[in-house]
């Protein structure tokens, strides 16, 4: 039997209501920008606030609307210019690219939103609609929901690099801040055993957290709490960044290739640290958990530690004891396909299949994260050395 | 006896005229732009119009106010952000980060502009101003008037090499378009012998075009019209730019490691030529003058024709004869300081010479010149791969 | 308790025997070179054969010899130029440079393994010779069986990559050659379980193929033979190089950045397939396993087969039923350490642990790994863009 | 009137002794190599030794021998390993890729020289043989004279820059050695006027020495001896290259990209200045003259004493009047063609015209150019960059 992508057992209200509320939450989210801030590009994983607002939009006019064959497109270039990694669909503008583009303007972006959101509402409202639409609706709004983490983490990224260093605002995210301190470091042990390992039942899920299979584990243990800041300053001081030992080989090359010799964000000014948050830069908390780190700098953390990261299988099972949810925790498993899983054919085949190489899976969410878009069983994952996310680390050990 | 920058004739009066003029003319040529447009840096050599607008009022704040100690700065952090290569001054952003900062955005530039703008006028009205500060004003709006034109060109960039291809405007520039039509094609000779180059007289000049000095020329003949459009056409026709035998060996390495077959804005559309121009993408019109060629390709267009390109010294004598101001018109000549040539000591010195290696002089002007900025021993110069701007091709040759 | 790198079982007569079989055996293997060959190093992760001569001579220097602090060494800057990557020994040349440097010539370099190899042979035959040392010259004799193999595919390299593509020789090889062909094609089901994977006894093995731990298994089909050139073959006629539905994300980057259309060494002439064998240039054989593919190549092989490739677990349960050790298989395991792994203190850590990143295990061997240095439970590890070692690909299935 | 390549005057006899010699001269210079040194090139534009010994070769083969329709070429695929640039004459290998050839060795190579030398002896003995073919052997001639020198500075380079900085000889050269003093300091006053510049008669010179034509020179003085390595320590210590005034644009961002703080081969050992000179390692001479030094230093230097550098044309005047031929001087002149210049049809053509942009000239010749191959309207020319030659610096000044 195939895996489906999701099995939604939402009615049309309720996606409807989901749908609205998705798409002007993309738009709380930028807010507070200047025009200026949503065009820029400053480095290739990076992405135009401009550009997400419309690759979102795209991805509704995509593959629901354009699935009628009399549909026709607000601007047949958007194809083109805000189709992200779709090979199936066609040939798009090349990622380094993006932030070249001044047009279509930011109005016009909001304009687009706008025409687009208004028909997919019709399509929801529709007394005979297209049966397929609904699950393609319900995956867009994930898809956006990823995408606002994405805008949110790249706005910091655009307006943290830059000389002027400007703050940008507190009061626009669903769930807190990134200045929620770690109150517990307690390790729980959890005895190894068969266990059940992926999404079960027909909740919305992507196809990467399926097939739920089973897995073995040995015994184990694992904090209940991130590692702080104030560990993480004990970890530089120790002289952590100039100790090949504690490295991975490819990790040890990154710090000396680009210089690293702290998280991303982390400045000293006049003899102390201090961090580049969304709201401005602010010395380094002790308290709050440790985060833009890379997987290298995490796994780094953990040998110097004397312990390791979980896998994680691991973390799922152990995830029931703790709380999680204000960083994504690097695991050291490698992203990979659980057993029997296959991509879908066709366009939406691409979403996650194709990028199961060189990858680490973190699982739990961030305070960026929207509400309700991760869940045990979520699989993100990035390139060990990628850090402008809202990353932290999780200690395990044998027992 | 050193030489000066400029020795002004000009009344305060007169100053402050052309002072207000150029100023209000920067702007003028940014009206048609929308707030996106202004940010992004497309490549090394291209500036964000943004940046363009608030180096130009720096230049006056530094060079001028920032002379009397008491001067409190608009902003300290813009002396780094929009230094363009002044080391005397201080340390500065790296060139290929303009593009990345969208703060202050274009509003508060227009601010800073306002308030420079302000602050110089009343210098300018003061009764017993600062005498050198005439000069340095002059010599402002000339480096203002040298910003209109990379304005326009990098506007141009800006607009042109996105995808979607916007035009940008027609009616705002003093000297007509790029569109007028070459007219006459007949060689003029001029006897050799000993001629005085370089400026001559009090008028503002560039320490560049000074010493006037003497230097011998042989007999030659010169073209009274530039290179058409129709003329490169049959270049490219006869295969000139997959024949080796035609470039300069850095030249034939240029087209081949960039692919270039055509000067740059053109591209070939269901088998037209077509060119995309201020006022958007046309097709090539055959009359007139060739433009955005490198000078490999101008001279290799020059062998093919078997003349060459004129040296300036020749261009400068024999521009009595013709007509020029449509186009940058590449020499032979190497950009080296005239006989006795020597910076002036501090920042102002850093103006010219230290650019004199391995560029090419281009003499004339173009229709994006501003009117009066150039003159006869104007001294434009280049490396050889440049063609973002307004440059043109005139044939010479041996008597 | 903790890991042992091995546990030799061997007296020292025994290893006297394969010590020096070893060292000789190296010898051979260059004995049809050119001076010449034994110089440069055409890529960054290519050698000169020059340096594994040596680099396999100082590992018994520094972990045998220059235990003892009376030892004086035969050149002291050796240990710069010939450790490879040890950080815990101090700083080396950068890997780009090997081939940079003449000095010390060949005959040099014979002369240092001489030396070495006599004292070692010294150690070996001293009636109370250190007892650890033998389990590092054990350690020593596997790691230059490892760069015999690396020796042969580096020769193949530096000859088949260059212009007259010189072919090399056929006789030196202990294990056959790379013309082998495929003869079944049948595929065995293994029913799912728990298993035990990794080392057992006391014999040689690497730190990596332990702790032997159990591993849960579903139900799956592996086949008995080699995929052949003749099946390559029709992947590629079909348009696979063209396709990017079948390829990982940065594998279709990858043969697009590279303009890769076949395995490595294949080159089209006069309409035919011919491969570069270390025998010189001949037609691809039809029969003989596919070999010099990256991980994305057999990736997308066996996508284009609606097969996969077998995990590392399964390979390793299931290769009592297939002969192996023709070809280096790709598996879909990402490298990791075992549960409970853990590399040891000091520079002998650092020969697997810290490439656990972004690395894909291969199993199995091929007809350049020496006699006896591979077993079924040896974990290769390439990064998956690597083909020039002579990797091969075996399907497997869901039952 | 078109320039000729050169007039011979020679009678045949002498052209075989010189011929004879020259070859044998050029074996002699590698006389103290290892086979591993002819092998590797280091960087892009240092050649391998038996490059430089084959591509000498294939000269005669190509524009000598194989004028012959039915001559037999030796090898055939040499004509596409051992062209340099000749694009006339189809195409190459390229350079980047000369050090990665390990076949034809150094032996076959030798065997191709002698048997090229054979026949070219063989013609020039022949009775009747073709007139042209004494011009073109004469060319031949001179062009090897300048892969001498070449091979010497990139032995040094290949020597050099190696970890062990292996010393090369001193008994080889014609022309003696790099550490004959400077013995005098005073400067030369030459009064202005025209002059004519360029090669005179009928003797041997290359195309870029002619057409002899007059230039106006104001009146200058010149040192009649070069800048010593006495003189460069003050220069360094006194800050020069950290100080930005001092240096072209160009130069400044040269230095700190590459992080330059000396002349090449210099390297500061236990606080002392070390200079790598062909044989070995020594302490930097205080009386020698300064060299390996790019034209961004030498120009720099110029200004740190208030001098600047000679054009090319006051050198050739003012030759008459001190001691030349230590090194290979810099002139603040660039590479261009004299008034009337054209390079010759052909594959000959390329020899020099094609290289005239961004290259400065340097004039005079050094301890390694070999006798008699230099005169005082020789051209040299390399990018202001390049520093591997014998460079050096003569200051002057305004009267």
């Amino acid at each position: 039997m195939s895996e489906k992508i999701n099995e939604p057992v939402l009615t049309n209200r309720n996606l409807l209501d989901r749908f609205v509320f998705t798409r002007e939450y993309t738009e709380r989210l930028v807010e507070f920008l200047q025009v200026e801030d949503f065009v820029i590009q400053p480095t290739l994983f990076v992405s135009p606030p401009k550009w997400h607002l419309a690759h979102t939009t795209w991805f509704f006019e995509e593959f629901v609307l354009a699935r009628e064959d009399r549909y026709v497109r607000v601007n047949p270039e958007y194809a083109y210019l805000f189709n992200s990694y779709y090979n199936d669909i066609g040939s798009r503008i090349p990622r380094i690219q993006r932030g070249m583009q001044t047009r279509p303007t930011v109005a016009e972006v909001f304009e687009y939103r706008k025409r687009i959101t208004e028909s997919v509402v019709e399509e929801l409202l529709r007394e005979q609609n297209n049966p397929d639409n609904a699950t393609l609706i319900e995956l867009g709004i994930q898809h956006e929901q990823q995408h606002q983490e994405l805008l949110l983490t790249d706005i910091k990224y655009i307006l943290g690099t830059q000389y002027l260093r400007p703050g940008y605002a507190q009061d626009v995210f669903q769930s807190g801040t990134e200045h929620i301190p770690v109150t517990t470091e307690e390790y729980i042990s959890i005895s190894g055993g068969v266990y059940a390992i992926g999404h079960e039942g027909n909740s919305f899920h992507f196809d990467n957290e399926r097939p739920r299979h089973n897995t073995l584990l040995s015994d184990f243990k694992i904090c209940d709490g991130l590692v702080r800041n104030a560990d993480y300053l004990e970890f530089i001081a120790d002289g952590a960044y100039n100790n090949p030992m504690l490295w991975l080989d490819e990790g040890w090359s990154w710090i000396n290739q680009h210089m690293i010799n702290a998280p991303m964000y982390w400045e000293m000014k006049h003899g102390i640290w201090m961090h580049y948050t969304l709201d401005g830069l602010k010395p380094v908390e002790p308290e709050t958990p440790t985060t833009h780190v890379s997987y290298y700098e995490a796994d780094a953390f953990a040998n110097w530690q004397g312990k390791r990261l979980p896998t994680e299988f691991e973390w799922e099972i152990a995830s029931e004891h703790f709380a999680w949810g204000d960083r994504w925790e690097w695991t050291c498993s490698s992203y990979e396909g659980y057993p029997g899983y296959r991509a879908v054919p066709g366009a939406i085949g691409e979403y996650n299949g194709k990028f199961m190489i060189n990858q680490r899976v973190l699982r739990g969410g961030s305070f960026a994260t929207p509400n309700g878009h991760s869940r045990k069983t979520y699989r993100n994952f990035f390139h060990p050395d990628m850090r402008w996310q809202y990353t932290g680390i999780r200690l395990a050990a044998r027992l």
